[in-house]
């Protein structure tokens, strides 16, 4: 399959988790880094920040682009966002596995597409005419 | 005005950027430090990757959650995500300032709601009464 975007990110939404778990630091850096591993994602730098009085920020830089992930305790809700520059990897075996890790009832992904290579390339012929 | 939802996220395209200076490492970390604080976003912790043979990427955790780009010199294009808790900071200056270092033609912004406060309610209040 010829690729026809540069980047392709998916926002996935976490419902009715375990507040409890997303809530810790620990959890969700060790939950971040085994999503990964299981969707063979390849992890470069991981950052992650615990907000007072609740919540988590993280950010990993994978070989492939990058994951970031905000919990709201109070809300049982996470938002997660996987972003790659290909396809090619197993992002349902690693929701599946952190829905099961957060005990979220379900969760939503929606797709985006980034960098469209024929926006990019007609863009660039006209730049370079000028 | 209401809080409707937990995030917003922006999606900011800039193409036709100078390949040179978005293949620089320390520029890149530059640039988004200097458009964090002119969109009165709080750094926390910054990490800058640069790929081999090119491109950099570069997540940024911010007390209003997180900034993340991946630069493509190849294709004069920056893809940039800016994820924040509210609304209230200055998109515009930041993007424009940013156009502005990137030497980009032109950004094209898509916004992204996550969370919505209804939708997680309603689901909290069902989850509870099992």
């Amino acid at each position: 399959m010829n690729k026809t975007h540069l980047g392709y990110q998916k926002t996935i939404d976490f419902y009715g988790c375990d507040p409890e778990k997303i809530n810790s630091k620990d959890f969700i850096e060790q939950a971040l880094l085994k999503a990964a591993s299981i969707m063979n994602l390849t992890v470069i730098n991981t950052t992650i920040h615990e907000f007072s009085p609740i919540g988590i920020s993280g950010v990993i830089v994978i070989q492939e682009s990058h994951i970031a992930i905000h919990t709201w305790p109070e809300h049982s809700y996470v938002a997660l966002d996987v972003f790659t520059c290909n396809q090619s990897y197993s992002l349902e075996s690693g929701m599946e596995w952190l829905k099961n890790a957060f005990k979220a009832t379900h969760y939503i992904e929606e797709d985006i597409k980034r960098g469209a290579l024929e926006r990019i390339n007609a863009l660039n012929a006209i730049k370079n005419e000028n």
